[in-house]
C-alpha cells in the first residue's frame, strides 16, 4: 500500500537528491543542483551547508562560465569522509572490498571457501578478511559506515536471511545480517549478487545516472538486477530478476524448474563445459582434445575459457552460441522493458565477457524495436571479478545516500 | 533527471492518495485513512473536507465496529460529480464509452471503420460518437473531464502525437491530441491500448490497488501495459510494452522485425487463421472444412472462434497452442518481473478468452519459481470488447485523480 509522505521524509529526499548529484556531476554548483533538480537556490544553499559542515563534500574551486557569468563553486564528494565494506560470497569463495565514499576500491581480498555446503565457513571468512583489509588500509573504525554483504538469492533484506540458494546445499534459512553484527559490530545490509551488481553499477560503474537498466550477473548461478525509474525494482515478492529461468526454446533440455529450455541451461558454466565435452566425446577437433582424452572431467568450465582465449574455434562456439542465446532474451527484454542500458558482469563472464558483449550488442542492434528512435547501451562491468564485493559495498552508499522514493511511499 | 520536491507537490500527492483510498475502500473511514496511509489525522480531514465540499466524496453513514468502540463515517465516491469520455480505434472500429467518477459505464456505442488507412474518419467517427454517447446519457458538457483515446502505438503521450502504428499505413504522426480538442473542446489525453487498459483495469477491475501488474492487451496487433510500484512504467523511450517481438523459439517463422519465433507469430489473429487453413489444407477434420472447401479465406479468426465455441478439436487445437506459448512467454516475465497479476483482454480474446486465461493460470501455477511463496494470479478483463474505451476514459480520470510519483520526482 502505498503512504502518504511529509516534511521530514522529503527533507531527507531532498538531502539524498543533492548529494547524488554533487557525485554524478563533476564540480557542480549550488546553482547547477537548483536548476537541474527545480529546488529553490535557498533550499539547496541549506542542504550543502549541512554536507560541508559534516565534511561529506568539499568545495573545489570556482569554474569560470561563458559569458562572462560570475564563477560557480564547484562541489565535490569528500573521499575520506567515509568507507564502506563489502563481501560477496559466492559458492566457492569470498571476495572481500573496502570503497571510499567516491567509490574508489582502497583495499581488497579474496579468498576460496573449503566446505561450500557450510555457512558458518563463508560467515567466519568473512568476518576475517574485513578485518583484514581494514587492518591494511589503516581506516578507523569509526570511519567505516557498515558492511553490505551480496549473496546468492532467495534472500530476504529486510531481515538479511538467506533462504536456500540453489547449488549450495548446506545453506537454508542463514541468519547472515544477525551473525555477522554480532561478529563484526559493524551494521550489515545484505542482498542478492545481481541487485549489487547493479547497485554498484549505477554507484559507481557505466550505469551512473541511468534510470532504466538491468545487470547481468553470472557467478555460478545467474540472476539479474533491475533499476526501474532509478530505483531498484525488487517485485511483488522480493525475487524479481529471475532471468535464468525464461523458457526460450520449446524443443530445448528441460530445466529443473519445469519448462524447457530454459535461459540458465545455455549459460551456466557447467552447461557450456558439458556441451564441449559432448562435441568432444563426438570427436570434433579442439585443442582441449587432449586433456579430454587423459581425463574428461579436466575440461571444465576453466579449460573452455582457456581454450576459447587461445582462439580455439569449438571452445569460442560454445559460448558464442551461449551468448546469442542470452542476446536474443535481452532483446525481448529490452523491447518489453524498454531499457536503455544492459551491463553484463561477474566470475561467470571473466576473461570471455567480451564474447558476449559482443553478441549481445549486435543482437541488440540488429533484433530490437525502434532503431531509429533510441539506443540501447550493452557494457561489460569494468568491475571485473570485484563486481559483487564492490556491489555490496555499494549497498552501503545506497543505503545511506540514494535518493530513494522507499522514504517517500512506504511506510 | 529526477527532481526535488516541494510542499505544492506533496500537497497535490496527499489528496490523491486520499481520494485513492476512499475510491477503493469500501466506505473507508478518515481514522482508516490516516492508519493505512501514515498522514496525521489533521492532514486527512482537512484532505476530506475539502473533497466534500466540492462534491467528489460523500459521508456514507456510520459503520459499526467490533468491541462496542465508536462508530466510524464512511466515505464513498459520488459517482455524479464528474464524468470522463474514452474512444478507442483500432485498425477497423471506434469504440467509445461515458464512465461516471465510479468507473461505471454510463453510455457507449461502436462503430466500424471503412478506410482503416484514413485517420481522418476515425477522428471524425470519435468527435461524432462522444456527442451521441453524451447525447444519450444527458449529462451536462460541464461535468465531463476530459476525453481519453486509446491507439495502437507507438505514440507519444505528452503531445498526443501517433507515430505509425503498424499495419495502419495511413496513419503517420497524426495529431490526435490537437486535432481532437479543436474539434470537441474537451481536454484529451492520447495513450496506448495496452497501456490504456492497464489503466482502466487498475482504475476499477481485477487490478485495483495492484502495484506490479501485466496486462496483456490483444486487438489487431498486441502489446503489454505495465504497472511497476503502482505507477505506469513507460521505459526510456517510452515504448515499454512490446512483448509482441519476444522471440521464443529459435527455430520459429522470421519475423518482420528481425529475430525468429516471436510472440507474435502464435498469437495473433491473422496467424491463428493461417494455421488452421494450413491444417485444413493438409486434410485435417473440421468442422470448418465445408467451408474452407467453398471458400479458403473464409475461414478467418471469426471463423475459427466460432469453430472453437463449438468445440472443434482443429480451432481450439490452434488456440491452445498459441496460448500456451503465451503462457511460457509470461511465465518468464513473472520469474524475471515478480508480477502479482496478469490481465488479458481485448477484442483478440474476445470469446475465446477462457482458453487462453486457462493454459496461462496453469503454466504460471506449475512452471513459474517460488510457487509456495507466492500466489499470481490470472484474469480475463471483465471490460470485455469495451476494454480500450473503458481504459480510455480512464485515462482522464488517471490524470486527474490518481497518486501518481510523476509529480513528485520528474521536472
Amino acid at each position: 500500500m502505498q503512504s502518504g509522505t511529509n516534511l521530514l521524509k522529503v527533507r531527507d529526499y531532498n538531502r539524498r537528491l543533492v548529494l547524488e548529484m554533487i557525485r554524478l556531476g563533476n564540480g557542480v554548483s549550488r546553482a547547477d543542483i537548483a536548476e537541474r533538480t527545480g529546488l529553490t537556490s535557498q533550499t539547496v544553499s541549506n542542504i550543502v551547508r549541512r554536507l560541508l559542515d559534516e565534511g561529506f563534500i568539499v568545495e573545489a574551486g570556482k569554474r569560470r562560465l561563458e559569458g562572462g557569468r560570475k564563477p560557480r563553486m564547484g562541489l565535490r564528494i569528500n573521499p575520506g569522509a567515509g568507507y564502506a565494506l563489502g563481501a560477496h560470497v559466492d559458492r566457492d569463495e569470498v571476495r572481500v572490498a573496502l570503497l571510499d565514499l567516491s567509490g574508489e576500491v582502497v583495499a581488497r581480498n579474496h579468498h576460496g571457501l573449503f566446505r561450500e555446503s557450510d555457512p558458518s565457513e563463508a560467515i567466519a571468512l568473512i568476518s576475517d578478511s574485513v578485518e583484514d583489509v581494514v587492518g591494511e588500509a589503516g581506516v578507523e573504525r569509526e570511519r567505516i559506515l557498515g558492511l553490505g554483504v551480496a549473496c546468492p538469492g532467495p534472500l530476504d533484506p529486510s531481515s538479511g536471511v538467506v533462504h536456500e540458494p540453489p547449488g549450495m546445499p548446506g545453506w537454508r534459512e542463514v541468519r547472515m545480517k544477525e551473525v555477522l553484527e554480532a561478529q563484526t559490530g559493524y551494521e550489515v545490509v545484505v542482498d542478492n549478487d545481481a541487485i549489487a551488481s547493479a547497485v554498484g553499477e549505477r554507484w559507481m560503474g557505466s550505469a551512473r545516472g541511468a534510470q532504466d537498466f538491468m545487470f547481468v550477473y553470472k557467478g555460478w548461478g545467474m540472476g539479474a538486477g533491475l533499476f526501474i525509474g532509478g530505483q531498484v525494482y525488487r517485485g511483488k515478492t522480493g525475487t524479481a530478476g529471475e532471468i535464468g529461468h525464461m523458457p526460450l526454446d520449446p524443443n530445448g533440455p528441460e530445466c529443473s524448474c519445469g519448462n524447457r529450455g530454459c535461459l540458465i541451461r545455455y549459460c551456466s558454466p557447467q552447461e557450456i563445459s558439458a556441451a564441449v565435452r559432448w562435441r568432444l566425446q563426438r570427436g570434433e577437433a579442439s585443442i582441449l582434445r587432449e586433456d579430454f582424452e587423459a581425463t574428461p572431467e579436466s575440461v571444465d568450465f576453466a579449460a573452455v575459457r582457456r581454450a576459447a582465449l587461445a582462439d580455439d574455434k569449438l571452445a569460442l562456439g560454445e559460448l558464442k552460441r551461449s551468448a546469442r542465446v542470452l542476446g536474443n532474451a535481452l532483446v525481448g527484454l529490452v523491447n518489453i522493458l524498454d531499457l536503455e542500458l544492459v551491463v553484463i558482469g561477474g566470475k561467470g563472464f571473466g576473461g570471455i565477457g567480451y564474447i558476449y558483449e559482443h553478441e549481445i550488442r549486435e543482437a541488440i542492434e540488429r533484433r530490437s524495436l525502434y532503431p531509429d528512435r533510441r539506443e540501447v547501451r550493452v557494457e561489460l562491468s569494468t568491475a571485473e571479478e570485484d563486481v559483487g564485493a564492490v556491489g555490496a559495498a555499494s549497498l552501503i552508499l545506497h543505503t545511506y545516500y540514494a535518493p530513494r522514493m522507499r522514504g517517500l511511499r512506504e511506510v
